[in-house]
């Protein structure tokens, strides 16, 4: 997480202030449930909301905890010097790990609110370019070598169908964390009543963890991770797309390049496209984290604290970096600059060769053995291929082929429009209207 | 794909039978929707059926394709070996990764269905030895360090919680990659009807993919391989928790010995928990292969073919790893051998230190401060750690104690019962019954 | 490992045959310095080697394996049944990891060796086709976008140097696992002298492992699979140059394409890099074996064997496939069909653009400030950039610039030569003649 | 990088005031050779040195980078506030990446200095204990399993080999990246002489990069995270030895535990081994950085920018990382409280068990075929296991065992000192004297 790559609401949510405010309110809940339940005073809850709110201070806390050396010991006396004698009841038959676990929990319910949000803008920009460039007609390519046409609003759909996936990918894996944990040292409820837990989950919005030992176990956590790295692949995908559009010999798109920006130091006139290269790094370094995050689950009995210090680590990094990437992808989609003569230029680039497989397919219609056919498409595409000569043209002038296919309708063939027939059924599949 | 770390089943999933089989149904029912379609007579789509089905033969195909260096036209030509003339009507309109990739998929269902057993009975294993141990209570610990009682029915029954987790994500998985593809070079289905994928998909039992481009998109495919990589980590998970409960000094369980095995060339008293060793590595192997998967989803434009060199190592081994994994896994928790024994005495080594936060809390209770009653527990607890001491009769003969609970009140904290108290309420919750 | 991407030589080295003939030595070596040393009888040790070598047989093992469930003592029950009552004498003092990391050490060395062979080869075809297009000037591309001219030669000498950089490494790799431990149970040489380990390393062309615990310490084959991840992610560096020099587009160099191959069963003019593509693949897969290498160092104690199943698969895996991989891509380099038409055609698609920061600094140094000299470049290549005119005939327009530089002079600097004057200066740097 | 896991030094290397402390340093030498060579007035290179040098304010660059978005060009333009017009002979020729990845090495120099020294002061502590525990017989275990005794200085001398090797490993890496190149926009040194990047490698330590297209080849970094990554595992593997030493079962060793540390919120008694639990989890996290690093090798053509954003966040997170876990495991060794009663305890636990193999081969020497060794040795041992019987006692009374070893005999094998009389060998092996 370095500021170059940060967007402020995500890093808030990882901040000191925001972890306190969780663990207090976690704290705080719980009291109220005990309290319900007759274990403590109902006043000492009162007490800890009025008294407790928006008191505790991470720089106190820090100072506290260089001395103890455990985290939330020193919250919790930090708290007491506001709370005063009331706080002997706060974290009864509870242990540490329920008001770390349930936080981190809740840090990253919030961190994907956000996440959802962004993708719901990348999916908006997405939808909106694919619909302005339904029709344009551009060279599909397979194995980086021209095949046959697609439209260049095909090609955005296709991300908005993947991006609308790794949505609903995220959701659930929302969903895998969304869990709360009150039930003591080794997860028995020993000392605290699992209705405790029940309160406190209904009033974070999470759902109780049905097994917990001391922790919430980390198999959740490792699903989610796994899910932003293939998220994360995504992204790549999609950047890597628009770095071959943008690339000199294609350019059928570019980056928004706005009037200040200096491409190169050395070299004034290029334009790179360097946020999709940025994009194309950022994507990796969340994809690699999904590795620790699985390593994590093997804890030892009932717990081990290897865990924590990957998710210090990759749990801000992961959905900071992640929330950088994907505003600055809509970005991307939302101001591409998009060449329509390019595209058509390109397209035309093989002197017709992509219609071959139509004229493939009708030379069998019209009664040669596929074998036959392959060999008399071939022959002549070769030809194009190595003399840049105009496909039809040597089509009409083979006689084993215009035995088979007169030239007027070999003319017929090499239609766009033939190309392009299903592309309102495709997005009304992708997009649903 | 080793043979020693492989089961007949799944490994017959991945043979050229089983791929030539799919590939002749994939064609055989395009055919017939074609036939429907009137693009094809319905006599060629009759006689596809009767003459090529259970005719194609590996071995032939595997001497065309060495010719003409691609497996799809290779299986074609060797197709219309036993169809004859009719066999130019196969394969119409279609590319080759219609085939290929709608033949991975049924492939990756048919391995699913095969994991997806394999859990169930592992869940089966794991929730009767849940049950059987339910009450015995042993040592919960955390950072390797006796805790609080746990049981030994809790501890599978964490295990029971987290594979049900992991086969609702893996029945996701399998929905994830469950889809068919047949919409031609560039995805456009501009030489073949769109009505002719539909009809595959249903016979297949595949939905139909909304937006392909040559290929089906390969983050479906990374988001299966990642869930493999979980469904791994957990079990290594329980693999570490067994080799850990197997080690000398704890002998809590033990794999099943069975009378003719040899634990070493060199020490015959040894009893190793090779199994859960093995399974350890077998995790890391298939979590590894979730990293070339995400790697996969950055495809060039409409497709370029690194992925399949990818899949054709990784979908075999990550499948073929994980079904032995999970059935050996499963024989491990069916014959594991439980030492009551020695979970009791385990259970009392530390004179009663596991009751500690018990009494810290009646501490608080009775009226001691937070860190008072912190204080009081602790200088108990640090000579029954460093002496062996007995820690009921210390703290009977700690003034500061007394003050607060009497000799009496003390003996009642130190109550087994109280910590088992809710272990019906977390199996309800977990077992549902 | 699968057939398709596997060579012989290498698979040999990891077939059973080669596993038990390497194992047989380390027994017969270490029985003769038993011999000699007088803990075993010199007959023994002559028996062994007469009556055993060459006899040990893997169908015989593998059905005593199944019964004893060990696989070095299979061994040395098959091996007893030929060699007959001296037999006992075999084995003496030792632990199957005796047998089994030094024989895994071994293996890797012969693999290495391979590997070794194959960059040679590679280093070959690269130096070779650098010398060949030393001199042909093509342009030079940074984030995608033409840059200034570089020559084709340079191109091919980048990766001879990097390849030569994999090299070393791989040497050193090699000696990182050329070790041999005859050490016993625990390493101590409780039972066997440490001179039988001398006697074996040495026959075997192994150093000694200074300490060994019941293996051979797996850091050293972390390091060695680590190794072959870096080399991968080369071969994917070369695959990826050649794939983006074969598209549509660029097309200045090809794979070769034998005439009888076919490059789509539905496009027939298509020539693909299916061959680096393939390698991108291949590469994906050696990379991510490092991870699972790595998780193998941490081992339980003095031993656990969670390492054996990771491998018993990436070993062969890995080797074998970076086997081939090499190979393969030396075969690419090899035949690699280079058009220099094309490569000419591209270098001059930018109507002079890549003149631009010798313009700049011809700028700086005729008394222009940085900045100035910057602006003057930029606004003149941004109207070649978007309205396809010449640079030279802008520049030579704009008095800014003539006001500094004099037409005559600015045609001077529009001189390919210019840029390629050092090209034998860093031919002498990479190949060192 | 996060403050709780990082140490000053470390963290300085990365901080913007050392980035443009270096790049003002390779900039002003270059200006040097620049001068030398006649290109550029001396006064010019005085005067950036005089007026320029420590003058350069990050704040005021990111202003100017805001508006430029480019961070070289906003350096420059900062130098040039300071030097004033001389500052146009700066960069003369040069590519920001001349700057930006000679910076980068010189950083990764500075960094891996101080981890060799973090190494170097590991090694003296493990060494010193080493000895220190040199004869203290504790139990040798594989598969979690007693075996055969060890000495706990072995057990350290396994490390320290271990850490010596990753030592050697990485000043191998340091060698990689320690190269300088300042060759221009591909690397052809068209506006450059070669000389510059000689003069400036030699001021910076550093060798002269063979060969750069515009910026150095990034298999080197690859190398050098992939070393990290190696021993982030070696981390790993001596703090889950001492996660096991320390588990309430074995304490054989515990990490120091201050005065005033509290253990758990929950259980005072309790002392966990957080330090190297804490080292696990950080392990991870380098081990997993060592993915995005390989992938970064595969740039395009000359370069593209994608490598920029991983190296940002790994570069500083993965040596500020290493450095914290270098030092932190020094302080667990150093500090390491070590309990010979209880490895004494341990030793004895199983009654003998560990000399079983000693008694198999005495039995083998007497003449009993290995198979009926093996028999006999077992059955007995299976009792001792199963019963808790003393494993000498029982041989004593096994008439078939007293027929080939008499039971004074078998004393004389029950002999703690046969097992470590090599280990002054092996030490003198380990530390050479």
């Amino acid at each position: 997480m370095i500021p170059r790559y940060s967007r402020p609401a995500m890093t808030a949510i990882w901040a000191p202030e925001n972890r306190f405010r969780i663990w207090f309110e976690i704290e705080a809940h719980a009291t109220d449930a005990l309290a319900e339940l007759g274990v403590v005073p109902k006043e000492a809850a009162k007490a800890i909301w009025e008294r407790g709110r928006g008191k505790v201070d991470p720089a106190r806390i820090d100072e506290i905890e260089r001395e103890v050396k455990h985290d939330v010991i020193a919250f919790l006396t930090n708290l007491a010097e506001h709370v005063g004698e009331e706080a002997r009841f706060v974290h009864q038959g509870m242990t540490s790990s329920d008001v770390l676990d349930t936080c981190l929990n809740v840090q990253l319910c919030e961190a994907t609110d956000i996440l959802l949000e962004d993708m719901d803008q990348l999916l908006a920009a997405l939808k909106r370019r694919a619909y302005e460039y339904k029709d344009v007609v551009c060279m599909g390519r397979s194995h980086g070598i021209h095949a046959e046409p697609v439209t260049f609003g095909l090609k955005l759909a296709t991300f908005y169908a993947e991006f609308k996936r790794n949505r609903d990918r995220l959701a659930a894996a929302r969903e895998e964390i969304a869990t709360c944990a009150i039930s003591g040292a080794v997860g028995t409820f020993a000392n605290i009543d699992p209705r405790v837990e029940a309160h406190v989950a209904k009033q974070l919005g999470l759902t109780v963890e049905p097994i917990s030992t001391q922790v919430i176990p980390r198999d959740r956590h490792a699903m989610y991770f796994a899910t932003l790295g293939v998220i994360a692949s995504s992204i790549e995908h999609l950047a890597i797309e628009i770095r071959h559009l943008q690339r000199t010999e294609v350019r059928e798109a570019e980056e928004y390049f706005s009037p200040g920006q200096k491409g190169s130091s050395a070299m004034p006139h290029k334009r790179n496209p360097v946020l999709t290269e940025n994009l194309t790094g950022l994507a990796r370094l969340v994809r690699g984290m999904a590795i620790p995050a699985m390593e994590n689950v093997a804890l030892w009995h009932e717990r081990d604290i290897s865990h924590s210090s990957v998710e210090r680590m990759i749990a801000p990094d992961a959905t900071v970096t992640l929330d950088f990437a994907l505003a600055r992808l809509t970005g991307v989609i939302d101001k591409l600059v998009v060449y329509p003569d390019a595209i058509e230029k390109n397209l035309n680039q093989l002197g017709g060769l992509v219609f071959s497989q139509r004229v493939l397919l009708a030379l069998t219609q019209a009664g040669a053995s596929r074998e036959d056919s392959y060999r008399l498409v071939q022959r002549n595409a070769m030809q194009v291929w190595e003399k840049g000569a105009n496909f039809l043209d040597l089509l009409k002038a083979d006689t084993d082929v215009t035995a088979k296919l007169s030239p007027a309708t070999l003319e017929t063939l090499f239609d766009m429009g033939y190309h392009t027939k299903h592309v309102d059924t495709i997005f009304q599949r992708v997009f649903g209207e």
